[in-house]
């Protein structure tokens, strides 16, 4: 029997991962287009400049964000133990809060600034610690171990497995999502296009969703090591700055960071690298090896962030069935096989009508 | 026993593939320095802007690159057959020649403008193009089966499989090419240094090789797809100027390019672009799909040339046993498990004495 | 007497022309302070990346917008006779309109799309193309006199005048409009700042001008001469592409463009610049001498374009008189003296309150 | 009577002072041609890259480099006093000596590091610095009356002049010099080709000097002001690295910087720019207004250096008369007025052979 024809649109986390999954059931016949492909830099395609690791935004309330990270945290523990090729690591994270950031109603980092966050019984060695280990200016501490995704490995990684299952991957432009629903190698008709499009939904005729918008980030990739990963609630540099270090196997370290609304900035500012520099020095003197950082690179990223969360749904088009899955602001490896699954689900679901 | 310590300096394909071959005899503690690793794009680091397949220039007297050309084409007949993950496929090579190509004593293509090159026999289905199958002003041509290498999934998968192997992998920039020899992370010297720092060797205390100069190369990758890979002897545009055509698995087309000696510009000419452009649509028109081609971006790499050819020997330098393996040109693809090969012959013997 | 305390906001030409003419009534001490200044070249900073020329978009009722660019006209017919060192030279303007155009209510051309415009009395040689002398597709078609601005000279020069009347200008950043009351070097506090934030005026507190947004424009610069500027109305590649060439003084010809409302990309779409470079030739094949484009550069701008149109009109903020001058949209350069006319009258209304 | 043709290649400082000189002597009709002109960045074009200010290095013996200097502090002291829309102004050095570095025969800064060089009867307010107040680690310092060209404003001004005295300045771009004869606009023959090709000279057929190198130089350039201009004779950050600031009217501080021979990489180092920034800090604490720098961009340029100074002489070519004036190095800006006099002289004596 023939398999269903299935095109996933876009070549970044989310649609890699989709795929990815979607191949794994044996039952579609998948075709993934991108503007975009692993091993492309472009400020449209931010997957390859995320940092990236699991730490989970998700608040207390937000179960459906809890289950997508839950879900992805347990491929990530097998990845690290069994997968090296992945790129996946699993690394302790040591977080600060500071006392203006506990005291506002929604923070940078959501539930991530809770005492005892959802994924206290999750995390292995979640402990809190103790107030007089804090640095000053801190009032509040966690540690517990989670994964750090170095993304030039992992992100390669991915589409390498598609082609291992015989997924067609390949460079396509699209004008409007329908014209996906005739993009099958095949030359028949698909029956399923999954949008991964990320930012870019905010963009495609068919799709042009509203509530995305970008959440600029920027980093510094180092040479030198740190020898754990960093997180801190707030700094003093303005609303919308963050610092947190991601210590990647293969070596690299990521010094961020910052996460700016509706700025599509896709160069990096020059003063905002310094200030990064500083503060994640401050947090991690042990980062300076011989005395000096080592820099790699600027990285600017656009997070797709929406309104309201991600979108993973499935929606009957005047051209055929939409499976949507984007719009995951920061979380989009954390979250990648939790949403992914859900897309599974959801095609399967879209079949039976 | 403990394990021989040996640093392999250089994250290019060369360094790649001789810490791969190497940590396959099981008989090595292998460290990987480099300062730029796969996923970084920088101009001192060529492999990632290469095309890359594999079309053997040596001439028919010149056994040693022979002998490294043939070896990496028979790892390459199993890594496209067996191994998809690798972004290697096979691919039919058209070939055209100019008749001011003929006559020259040596041109850019080398022993590749020969009638029957010396690879006659290894390439399946090789055979000289009919006079009258040849377009308009060409005068010879052969087509024969070879491989198309994506170097943005290669190059990743390499550096996945020394993970696989325990080689460890980072970032480090050394000021002179002692210094390898303490890099190794057991705090234990090294007893052996494999040199494949490509064009930097031109540069690097401790090796400086004068014969080692760029010859840059520019390309542009588009999206759009062709049939087969193209090479011609020659352009009306200047003698540094040369025609190819890569396809790549997973998408995208490489369209070449040139050969600049001494030229160290890291910036794309835009109007070399254009040239390259225009003579790529001319040996193939079936890339202008949909009526236009649709760029991705494009690349300068400096490939790392040397008088003389490649430097793959042993040196007992002050500080130990050095193992070069450098100065590949335009291949350091195709000779790559060549090259490697001597180099764990290299090593072995090194240990002996 | 003392004089009256002015900072000006904004090293674009907005900023440097209300600059110049509040400085040539000898009234003010004026500052200017700016993010980016002539030289600099930054997607948040337009000026430098405009063609430029005095093409006016007015409509028959925009009486405001065209007293704005005829009040500019005059300024430039005197620049271009008598000061050779602005980089003003006069130039032909030669404009198709196609009959799809003619058609829309508003295209990207507003009145310039008519038959006979506002300003067909107020520049000399204007006459209408007869039909027979239109090229194919095209059915309308207008010549006059008008003046191209090399604004690599014109910047810097304005910059220069304001250095031979006294006006300090340096670089500073504010994070409030209000900072401004509080820059001028003498440490008194300004009667008045002229606000000429352009595009960023969507973004700094104080002002968040939510009508302003980006009309983002790329262009290519070439060697080439054009014997006339030419101007088309409409393309077959999207709405939002247009055709035009502009001719400098001191070589150098600008070839456009695009009109994208609300994209901030500042990379050049290589795919754009190929449609660009196609279609100028197309309507003027002069260009190509020699064979070929010799490309300088791709340019990519962001005119600061305002729903309504331009702010010009002053406020009574809690900080004091504040003098608004932005929103010009791709007439900054043909309304600048218009624009910056009315700036002197507000500041001196203001000042009488 | 006919003026005699003249066309100046390259629109670097030297090639615009060099057809400004010769244009005031009001005897000829002269072109000048060049690949960039200002306003245009690239790393083949230098110029803008630079500072630029005057510090001359020439020894106590280099009587004809003194006398480059001389004439052009000269010009520079009319300048400054009379013409501020040059974007020249004057501002005091301060230069500090390491004991290391007054042991070396030769340093970086040549005659700079005497404790009284030539120029001391030539600068006003020329004064050693009191041992006692030297900051700690130096042991010989000075101070003296100097000039910084805010290049920016300076090389746009150059071409401005051009176009009043009725130079036509024109891109375009050559591979022989020999068609810099045939370039010149009226049709007819030029008498004399004026060669400032800069750094190109090493590369152009009918040029191919090969000893002209590049001396690659890395600079920040901030907004925040410095009170003085500073130098200092060396670094502990490795030979090639030196420290100086430059305070340009107009704003914006220069930060440097470097002087790598041989090296033609164009991109940024960032860590060198944090060496550059941390040792300018250290020489000159004002710099940190609001307890930060406020970076603009990183500057990377490549100086025209050659073995055995600037070739300043005619050659009687098979093609006409060549006046070369190219090989500066660093001294570009602070030598032009003496070279291009030295031009105008030999253009004089060319023509009466």
């Amino acid at each position: 029997m023939e398999k269903t024809k299935v095109v996933v649109v876009g070549g970044g986390v989310s649609g890699l991962t989709s795929a990815l999954l979607l191949a794994r059931t044996g039952k579609y016949d998948i075709n993934l287009i991108s503007k975009y492909l692993p091993g492309d830099y472009d400020i449209e395609y931010t997957s390859p400049w995320a940092g990236a690791n699991w730490m989970s935004f998700a608040t207390k309330e937000d179960k459906r964000q809890q289950e997508f990270d839950r879900i992805t945290y347990e491929y990530l523990v097998e990845l690290a133990k069994d997968m090296p090729s992945t790129g996946i690591w699993s690394k302790k994270v040591i977080q600060y809060v500071r006392q203006e950031d506990l005291e506002k109603e929604s923070g940078l980092l959501g539930g991530l600034a809770e005492a005892r966050p959802w994924f206290a019984d999750l995390t292995p060695n979640f402990e809190p610690i103790a107030r007089e280990n804090l640095p000053k200016g801190y009032v509040q501490g966690i540690t517990y171990d989670s994964f750090c995704i170095n993304t030039q490995v992992y992100l390669p990684w991915l589409q390498s497995q598609l082609f291992v299952l015989g997924v067609d991957v390949r460079y396509k432009t699209i004008n409007h999502i329908r014209e996906a629903f005739d993009a099958h190698k095949s030359g028949q008709r698909a029956a399923i296009v999954v949008n991964c499009t990320g930012l870019m939904a905010s963009k495609l005729p068919g799709v042009m969703d509203s509530k995305v918008y970008p959440g600029r980030g920027q980093t510094v990739l180092v040479r030198n090591h740190a020898p754990a990963m960093y997180n801190v609630s707030g700094t003093s540099d303005g609303d919308d700055e963050i610092t947190y270090i991601m210590s990647r196997v293969g070596g690299g370290t990521i010094l961020g960071g910052c996460y700016q609304q509706g700025n599509w900035n896709g160069t990096p500012d020059p003063n905002m690298a310094q200030r990064i520099i500083q503060r994640c020095l401050e947090i991690c003197p042990e980062l300076e090896q011989d005395g000096k950082l080592d820099v790699i690179r600027h990285n600017v990223g656009l997070r797709p962030s929406r309104v309201g969360g991600p979108r993973v749904e499935r929606e009957k088009s005047p051209d055929g069935w939409l499976v949507h899955n984007y719009g995951a602001g920061g979380a989009g490896y954390q979250s990648s096989y939790g949403m992914a699954t859900s897309v599974v689900n959801l095609v399967e679901q879209a079949l039976l009508e």
